[in-house]
């Protein structure tokens, strides 16, 4: 287990296959990982992040192509191993860059991107796989196989070059009863591992958590008992894309004699596609439109929609908000049938706290089971270990205590600990005769996309808006003349943010005045410098007489 | 069960009882409860309440003192159950209005508010009562009854006035073997149930929570199977005012044969002052400096600090950062002995990480049994109800959704539901003749604290600073001659945290130009309406060219 300061890597040693990853290594999203091997470069997943509050008004986060931005016409391929936005979200971007790039992933996984690259006007070049297929791209033979997740049709990948094996397992659990039937594929890893797996790159996310994920069919009874007791409307959010969750939803309904709207743009595209596709199977006349369903009774309706994340535009924090068409009280039941992202507690609860007060009965997975995770625990990580009998294991797609937690299971079932690599993102390990170890670092860092620009807001315009936002601005504007050596305008004092009252001001604004006719009066023409003279009394003022650290913007022009 | 919008209430009937909260009520925090009879006031706790991201650069909240402000000179007294911020820490903000008021509480209640008060150069008139002692103030007799809680000598009060009787628990839970043998006063509670307990304030904080929380002491093995794996240092991060699990890990370090030293400011005033009193037993020479610490070997040293909810100035953030004289390797074990506040996850998550990077083994509530929370749970609840028999029951201490669960508990316990209300901060509840129902609204407010101003920083403010926050902002600054009609000086523009280029501007200066010469040209001559047609213009450029949505702030001088 090594990490540190690292140089760039070494030229790649014929026959050797090189892995690094542009983004999802000690961070939950934007996971790409690429291979190189005889000079050709493979992409596993080219994923977005979603930002926390220290990035505030940034849209999403993006891998750093930086290191590929050259190599882009050696790219064979982009393989994705599910539809999730962390695992296709930055695939527009990257195709902005080199139209032409094969896209290669399941049927359902490149309807979901497709949709997305139609919103970018992007036309792609896809191929779809099923589980079990071999393609041969480039040097590269990547076999498919089947995992269980949250999302239908997702897969693992198996990349065979000269250098070896390497597994790379995507995002995945081991449901033994899912409810397509398709389970993970541990035959397939079997046989891998049976005829030597090189490397094996493992889902970390729930690394930490012991034990094993529940079936997602063990929802059911709870569900069922949420139905029976509703008296009034169900309103239940979920993720736009789990669509076994909602097929479970809409069978309940069934069973209960109520009718289904989807409400929520990504929700209403998400279950046209996986029903169009077969995914979703929806008995005839149980969806409706909300309009149709506004005209049924309440308690003969359910409606499916976005928002479980406290998201605050989406249609459950406006209905809670008391800001929607749609009014709840005592006698409905809302059910968030998801989990809750890290960073979302406040949005969420201040959610469950709007709707609680409008009487409606809210069952959420603090209360209830009604949420199961996608991603594998840590016992079933013993048995993929103890199954592919990996001669080297790369945590991957988790934060930092979770790629730990990673390497203390496939320690704890008999992998040695120098066997074990936990890689930042952009730490290069290749593989040498059999043995893969650390040998450089490409500098990768976050890029974020606001409005129309990528990558162009910078960490220091992220620290002026957090400056900002703590602490609003003062702006001091003055026009000088500096032949007559006198203040011709102003000065005038703006703040945002601060709470003070104008009259606040009154006194630093005189003083203001005297520092810019003295340093007139001293001969000083310098604009910048008179800037700096009054940033200073301004902010020495603010700072004793309220204790306050607000930007300050001092503008003197010249007239 | 009711809540709504309510007009002002009545004048309170002769021989009636009014309860009022002026903050705790849909919140974690700024606990305030005031009690009317006879014309007179009594007020138990006085807390803040720590903003959430949503209020940014806000220090502390406040009560909203609004509805009392008015009648200081009738409030008997402020009871404290407990020591913790969010019972005592807006006491100062009250004595400044009414520095008389007597304070009533436990010696550690009392020793923790004294060292805040001293802070804010106050000296107050207080009193220090024990368990089972009961005190006349005015037309109130109050009994108070030991607790168990996450703080030493933490207490219920029983308020007795000719209206009847009303018991307010504070915080608690029932630890049956508690570290200082101090259980929950059951039998106590028993004696009022039985004597007839007209309105019964509960804490609801766990209500959600099904079952009965450990005991401190279950996690005595925790404790001993980490120190006995331990191979380098121990650093532990808890609540400064922990008592009984500081003494704990006192007491581990020494089977341990470990030294421990406190850090932080916080830590080592509090531990002081319990050490004083008795609170905490420290075997002689366990505690030592940092400084001596650090002299001896790791594998001799417990640091026990701040820091568990990620506060990035505290010790704990500062190590992971690698910016403290303490550094941390693959050796070390950190301990978050503490819960993770709702709000927290990203800071504490934030904080693992790094540590986890460094090498050192992070031990959390997350993966082992390091922390028990300090309130009841619905199990606990449920006995309660069941001993005190409640006529009323009014949840208190909780966010809506706890408010509400603790609601169904009582009813899941044979109490009718019009007989359990659940109220906003500022809804008044009178008791006239053995019966207590809601009877009006006071508005109360968030009273917020910023640096040397309270209640200066308006929810217009923070909404200014969200925006900046976000989105950063632009101003465009030029003087005008208007005699003349022309531009003397600018425009010029400043942009903040908008991560564009200086060029960006370029095209749009030239426009602001144009517009305001063609508008003095026209003979337009109010500098509000100059800014005005600037600031659409400016807003607009951005909006379209490059899809944000700052704070413009245009600022036009008359030279």
């Amino acid at each position: 287990m090594i990490h540190g300061e690292l140089s760039a890597p070494p030229e790649l040693a014929p026959g050797a296959l090189r892995i690094f990853a542009l983004g999802g290594l000690g961070e939950i999203g934007r996971n790409m990982t690429v291979f190189e091997f005889g000079g050709r470069l493979l992409i596993v997943d080219c994923g977005v992040l979603f930002p926390e509050e220290t990035q505030p008004g940034i849209d999403l986060i993006l891998p750093d192509f930086g290191p590929i931005r050259d190599r882009l016409d050696d790219v064979e391929a982009i393989v994705l191993t599910h539809g999730h936005e962390d695992h296709i979200g930055a695939v527009p971007y990257l195709l902005r860059l080199r139209q032409d790039i094969p896209l290669l992933g399941s049927r359902l996984t490149l309807a979901f991107l497709e949709a997305k690259l139609k919103e970018h006007r992007i036309k792609a070049r896809s191929l779809d796989v099923v589980a079990g297929q071999v393609e041969r791209l480039g040097p590269f033979s990547v076999e498919f196989l089947a995992v269980n997740h949250s999302i239908p049709d997702a897969m693992a990948v198996a990349i065979t070059t000269a250098a070896g094996v390497v597994l790379h397992t995507g995002d995945f659990k081991m449901d033994q009863v899912p409810l397509d039937g398709r389970i993970t594929d541990l035959n397939g890893f079997a046989r891998l591992g049976d005829a030597g797996v090189d490397i094996l790159l493992v889902d970390s996310t729930n690394a930490e958590v012991p034990g094993f994920v529940p079936s997602e069919r063990d929802i059911i009874p709870v569900l069922d008992a949420v139905f029976l007791r509703a008296e009034g409307r169900i309103i239940l959010a979920s993720f736009a894309s789990h669509v076994h969750r909602i097929q479970q939803v809409i069978e309940m309904a069934g069973l209960h004699g109520r009718k289904v709207a989807f409400v929520g743009r990504s929700m209403v595209r998400n279950m046209g596609i996986a029903r169009d596709l077969g995914y979703l199977k929806v008995p005839g006349g149980t969806i409706v439109t909300v309009e149709e369903l506004n005209g049924m009774p309440d308690d003969e309706s359910v409606l499916i929609c976005t928002g479980s994340q406290g998201e605050p535009m989406a249609v459950l924090s406006r209905i809670a908000n008391r800001d929607h068409a749609i009014s709840v009280g005592p006698k409905d039941t809302i059910v968030l049938a998801s989990s809750l992202i890290p960073g979302n507690e406040n949005s969420v609860y201040r959610v469950i706290n709007g709707l609680a007060k409008l009487g409606a009965n809210v069952v959420h997975k603090g209360n209830a089971l009604v949420h199961v995770s996608g991603h594998a625990s840590a016992g079933e990580l013993r048995y993929v270990y103890n199954i592919v009998k990996p001669r080297h294991v790369i945590p991957v797609h988790g934060e930092w205590r979770h790629l730990r937690a990673n390497a203390e299971i496939a320690h704890s079932v008999g992998i040695d600990l120098d066997r074990i690599i936990l890689a930042d993102d952009g730490v290069v390990v290749d593989l040498v005769d059999g043995r893969a170890s650390i040998v450089g670092y490409v500098p990768v860092g976050l890029v974020y996309v606001d409005g129309a620009s990528v990558g162009g807001v910078t960490d220091a315009a992220l620290k002026d808006r957090r400056m900002l936002g703590e602490e609003g601005f003062i702006s001091i504007v003055a026009a000088v003349d500096m032949i007559e050596s006198k203040v011709v305008a102003g000065p005038e004092i703006h703040a945002r943010g601060l709470g003070l009252d104008e009259q606040a001001f009154d006194e630093v604004v005189g003083r203001v005045r005297v520092i810019l006719e003295e340093s007139l009066a001293d001969g000083v023409t310098d604009t910048y410098e008179l800037q700096q003279r009054v940033r200073r009394a301004v902010g020495k003022w603010v700072s004793t007489s309220h204790r306050r650290k607000p930007m300050i913007v001092p503008v003197i022009v010249e007239a």
